[in-house]
């Protein structure tokens, strides 16, 4: 079966799949400008930290393409873009993704020699290595993916010395799969290569509430792809670990990250750090998975993270495809309802910080992570030229 | 604020309150016969188990009263009565004081002295026996959730040593309030005791996934009631205790119980374990408020609960009140939705067992129980009778 596509890309033409209206309904947002893109992630219909950044630099690659920039010369051109990309990191601060490839592409623009260049010149130069960058972060995100899956699968391989007879379960939380990412995913790029290996028995997806990527997304990814799949409610996870580890041989909860600090602490999906004390609570190893986009060397523990309060209404209230009498599914139809007394007060945090120490391995494209003796990760190893 | 009224009874007339419907509507079924109980019950249109119990005794009598039983003759008369009593029973065989209660009223049929009457009077005498003991069930729960309510506060206070500048903090999970009861109810009782007592600070209901009775139920009755309180996802909850515990206080996650085996182990709503697991790990005391009908010293561990499979549905769909564009709600209006992708596998346990190692006090209507030095729940001291 093909693998999702969440990203639709040529030069000039972006089209961002809506993630609001999955299982039911595959719709495709054209996304031209920063605006857009703006609305796009901040509405959460693109989603996942890698996605995130290459949603945001690919549109303002397609509105400096189509020539929104009226600027001219070298510094107003890149006070335009630094504009732009200031505006495009609101939508999601805590996205680190998001963080880096601002970062990136500002310094980018500054690199341009356009020293002895027209301004015309100076401006062409400068737009095409934004959308070039902008496109390199793109291709680098499935190579990203395919190695996170490669090295995460190997990890696991070493622990649990897997066999035809003791293939794992696994449990995954939130969505971090070809929706989330450019393609394969991350977590879920480590569950499809179990699979492709042979090495996976089952996997379970919890709801992921209030969002419900879990049960919306990543349960249609592994329907989609074909992968043994049971979702559970959040509510459910220590009572399946409990009854069912030795059985069904349950031997880690992968996830993805927003962001991973300096010493391992990891801010993701809310409902994550609730997983990872029950995983160590029950002996299963928890895995995080991370292209090294999220590590954040700058920042030292996840008590720096700011966490974000959503709206109450994504509690009190769910949309969904209407069921009909007779149980069918209308796809064509969506109807947003009330769940919960609206007069409620209600705590929404879309984040938590789960702390290094419920963390077993991180893994990334250039490699698995584990804790060293004094209990902390170290990132020098992977990427020094970050630690200089 | 007045209680809510889950049940309404007369002698001869039941209506019970739809749960399902709330928050949105108030619609009272009127329950005339054990048909009809057991398809409110099964269909958890009433829910609570001792409001299970209350319900399907109430609906006999009900029936009983209006004159359904055409057998004739003390033995004929009973048999038919046992006939009603264990299709009830069927409705809900996880919930311990429906069995309690069909065990009571047999016995109570059996107990009719109709030596001497014609065979009229002695089929009066039996139906108006199981009538009265049915009214002396719904009458007795009252006073134990007062009492439950007493006991609990107490022994919170007692923990505590609560002024009016270290108010606690707690958490409650599905909903054993008004709505599971006859009023007052079991762990929520115990909070409506600390609220009037001037104990409370917060009250922190969770969603209670899959069927929401927290954020339909629990939400609705402490907005009701006038409760300081604050709705969160079953995922939260360990985010909540990690991040707020010390501002807040938090003190107590209180739970209600579906039924406490012999040394403690409790089968309540799922995501009760989980909820406990949390509260241990985070140095939060872990309460089940139950009454005595519902310990169940018969069977001795919770490894001999029986858990039931509940409908996939429950997971991929789920009802409300339709929300208007403008956002209001239309009250008159409840649609059903798909919230996840159809085809996925489901794992639905409607209940899980939570050790009592988790467990640090059974509250119940007779007093507050913790465990021995052997680590075990003993309810000898409490209801000496069922241990002869």
């Amino acid at each position: 079966m093909s693998a999702l596509e969440a990203i639709k890309y040529s030069r000039g033409k972006l089209e961002v799949l809506d993630q609001l209206r999955l299982p039911h309904e595959h719709h495709y947002d054209e996304v031209s400008t920063s605006e857009e893109a703006f609305d796009c992630i901040k509405a959460m219909r693109v989603r996942g930290a890698p996605a995130i950044a290459i949603v945001a630099a690919l549109a303002a690659s397609v509105e400096l393409h189509n020539g929104s920039c009226t600027a001219t010369g070298t510094e107003d051109v890149i006070k335009y873009i630094d504009s732009r990309l200031d505006y495009l990191y609101e939508s999601r601060p805590t996205a680190v993704d998001l963080g880096n490839a601002v970062r990136l592409l500002k310094k980018i623009v500054r690199g341009v020699k356009t020293e002895g260049l027209t301004d015309a010149e100076a401006k062409e130069a400068i737009i095409k290595a934004f959308i070039e960058a902008s496109e390199e972060i793109l291709a680098k995100d499935l190579k990203t993916n395919k190695s996170i899956g490669a090295f995460g699968a190997k990890w696991l391989q070493e622990q649990y010395k897997i066999t035809d007879d003791s293939k794992i379960t696994v449990m995954t939380h939130c969505n971090t799969g070809s929706l989330a990412t450019s393609g394969h995913g991350t977590a879920l790029g480590i569950i499809r290569t179990l699979r492709d290996e042979g090495l996976l028995r089952h996997a379970y997806c919890t709801e992921t509430r209030p969002y419900n990527q879990g049960s919306r997304l990543t349960a249609f990814e592994l329907v989609h792809e074909g992968i043994p799949a049971t979702l559970v409610t959040d509510s459910m996870a220590a009572a399946l670990f409990r009854l069912r580890k030795a059985e069904e041989n349950i031997a880690a909860v992968i996830v993805g990250a927003d962001r991973v600090v300096r010493n391992g602490d990891t801010a993701n999906k809310i409902g994550t750090y609730q997983l990872a004390v029950l995983a160590k609570h029950h002996g299963i190893k928890f895995m995080v998975a991370a292209p090294t986009t999220s590590i954040d060397v700058d920042t030292e523990t996840g008590d720096d993270i700011e966490i974000e309060q959503r709206k109450r209404e994504e509690l009190t209230q769910i949309s969904g495809a209407v069921v009909n009498a007779d149980g069918s599914i209308d796809t064509s139809k969506s109807v947003r309802v009330a769940i919960a007394d609206q007069r409620i007060g209600v705590w929404n945090p879309g984040f938590d910080v789960t702390p290094h120490e419920y963390i077993d391995a991180i893994v990334t494209e250039k490699g698995t992570v584990v804790k060293g003796e004094d209990g902390k990760f170290h990132f020098e190893d992977l990427m020094p030229e970050r630690f200089q």
